[in-house]
């Protein structure tokens, strides 16, 4: 159990140090307007791309859940028991904040860094409302994130069924991620993972902290949701689909 | 019957979700000019992962179509029944509006948000002429949609081929759509598929409506000229190609 | 024979209508300075991505070579009869002239379209010197085409080598034309692909017309070049690698 | 041997090549605010899709290496012997410079073209404090370097774990490389590869010649530090986690 600990925490510590790491240091380099920066492209190719690396390399440990709402859909799958939830989220937040702290320290490297709390998505942190990247309300920030963590657990839960092509797991899901950010940046800097909004929230400030629930809640909301769908769906099908 | 349908709901519900959500939240984040907006290359990139993800997570239940040119295409090709184009169809159509219903849920929830429905585009709409996004002529339109329609379906019928390295088919399709919309989006906003196009084109306004028989006509016509085609290249090979 | 001459035809076709196409349509939308357009980025994408899916859809029905620069490489690496040269060259330059004909008639439902013949890069024209995007030389541009394709060829026979992972080889090729793409743009707007070259730039006026000489010449001296490199390092190896 | 050498030797003449080729030729294309050029985020893909097509391409001849804190590395995890470092690195470091110096001809084919040895990542070399993109202190680039390398190594150990899925190694392994430059070129302009950091670095002037011990100090403590931690993780697994 302490090695699948470890990779979880491992994993998480990636996803949240390369995907906030690419918002930080390099989404807005040099400016506004300078093309240079990476921008939300780069950062959802990031994001996506901790996991699919991550699962590659640690997938066959763990998992490779990386996310508390991966997990709570995986057990409404059918996948993943019930004892090893709370080990695992712990694992993850913690590996969560680490990177959260690293980040932290290379980030201020930078003369002139500082972190303004008031900012929407301050230290690449989530949030609604006036804290929302393009001002989106609570409510449509909540669908939002419901929304996509339930299609991000439809992927996961569907791209590794036993008769889904082996191996593409990971790329499948990696770029679900990818695809998520490059729908969702502007309304949440998105989160479909509490992990990660925890892991750099703690050092974002009070705005970010006060949050924190909602970044909680709607993945966990989303990730049950379709954790029961694809247990219909997926199991005892029907009929066979065609040759695709 | 009903699982597959379902699929085919959601996986088309995601399709435009994805792919117009990221153009109507993300393309042009901050206004003209901010290189933080993911731009073309993110938008075609969302559907492309729209497609390359709910074919891994949902194609071994349904095939993974997604779209009517697809499904019309295949049947020409000699690999799906005429017996399923309806309900098939319809299901598509189904997931592609509820998806545009969610989007406008979401994006509405930014302070000022409105759709003007004579501009081309509008909230992800498909159009030719006036409604172009580059003012191309409804008989580029025209040459476009088909041969890209027909292009895509080459892809899908090819890479799911017996003789096509197995498992590879949804990474081939995906980005077939994704380079599709890096070459269409100024000529038709790229449709290739009349239930995306319906999906949005019934909350764009009254212009968008009254060119959806354009993009319900112009792809059929390319997936079916490319499933005839197909269905001749690809059954009984003369030589076996070399190593490659 | 003919399936796979149609095959070497309609995936040509789609490279150059895919690559220029995009190249012509997409790469500078809204003019100068409008970060919506795809850039050298989508571009190199686009590319990629033709003989990514292309490969993948008739690589098993003529080996998908879409250039006669890896036709040659293939035979001076072993992998393909002197005797087919002819006629896959032919077809290949026949698929590549129809698409830059298909790509002109779409093109020009822009109203004000019109080709520059003056102009580097001009309708996706390769050139050097004067007709260099970036004005490179003509040793420089051809050293860069030589390696460029080179190097092309390297990973054409290694990816589809008996003991390289099976299946993979369309995504490495044409991950590496976007590589190769994402460096040479600016030098010769990149061809590696004589077929590619002549396709556009039998379109583009006398200035292109005068310089496709060179891009026969280069890429098929890297071809060659690597073809025998590879030969040797490929076939009868010393000792096996480690794990990766 | 001399064909595992050779294998290095191009291998990372193509990572050398084409990373930092995509930087000095195309990533500023145009100038200041054209987004024509690929930026960081091109920049980014091309040196992942250097390693990926790599890989695929000479992998099974000599493991891929292409990085002498990769072969250090694979020594600590215990994959690869020791007697064979030393002609591993040469190999990578000539090959390395031996790019540099082909670069360096194909650039200064632009008339105009000059290296400025005082302008921070002249040359796509790599630096600290002044000479860091971002102006980042020598701690903040050391902590950058070795975590960036660490997680490198730890998806290179894993992901061509025997138990990982089989032929997605070079896949896994290239798109992490293109994520950790999404994350940390302001810091860097990154290196995570001694070889890298020289072959450009020699003819880059007296300042990236004099920062030269730091890309080799940082990359190889990263590499031998998650060699070590993989080691432990990878083997003897106490459970074997879920489905995914």
């Amino acid at each position: 159990m302490i090695k699948r600990l470890s990779a979880e925490f491992i994993g998480t510590f990636w996803l949240v140090l390369g995907g906030c790491g690419s918002a930080v240091l390099a989404a807005n380099f040099g400016g506004d307007g300078n093309p240079l920066g990476i921008g939300f492209v780069g950062v959802a190719l990031a994001f996506g791309l901790t996991v699919l690396t991550g699962a590659y390399a640690l997938g066959h440990i763990s998992g490779g859940h990386f996310n508390p709402a991966v997990s709570f859909g995986l057990w409404a799958g059918g996948r993943f028991p019930a004892r090893d939830l709370a080990p695992y989220i712990i694992a993850q937040v913690l590996g969560a904040i680490f990177a959260g702290f690293i980040l932290l320290q290379i980030a201020s490297g930078q003369p002139g860094f500082m972190i303004d709390p008031s900012a929407a998505g301050a230290f690449a942190s989530n949030g609604y409302g006036a804290h929302s990247p393009g001002g989106y309300s609570i409510a449509a920030a909540f669908l939002c994130e419901v929304v996509m963590t339930a299609m991000f657990l439809i992927v996961i839960l569907g791209a590794t069924h036993p008769r889904a092509p082996a191996g593409f797991g990971p790329l499948a899901i990696g770029l679900a991620l990818t695809l998520i950010h490059l729908i969702s940046i502007p309304v949440t800097n998105t989160s479909v993972n509490p992990a990660r909004s925890t892991g750099v929230g703690v050092f974002a400030g009070a705005q970010a902290i006060s949050q924190l629930w909602f970044f909680w809640l709607a993945p966990i909301i989303g990730g049950l949701l379709s954790g029961v769908i694809y247990r219909w769906l997926g199991e005892k099908p029907d009929v066979v689909g065609d040759a695709r």
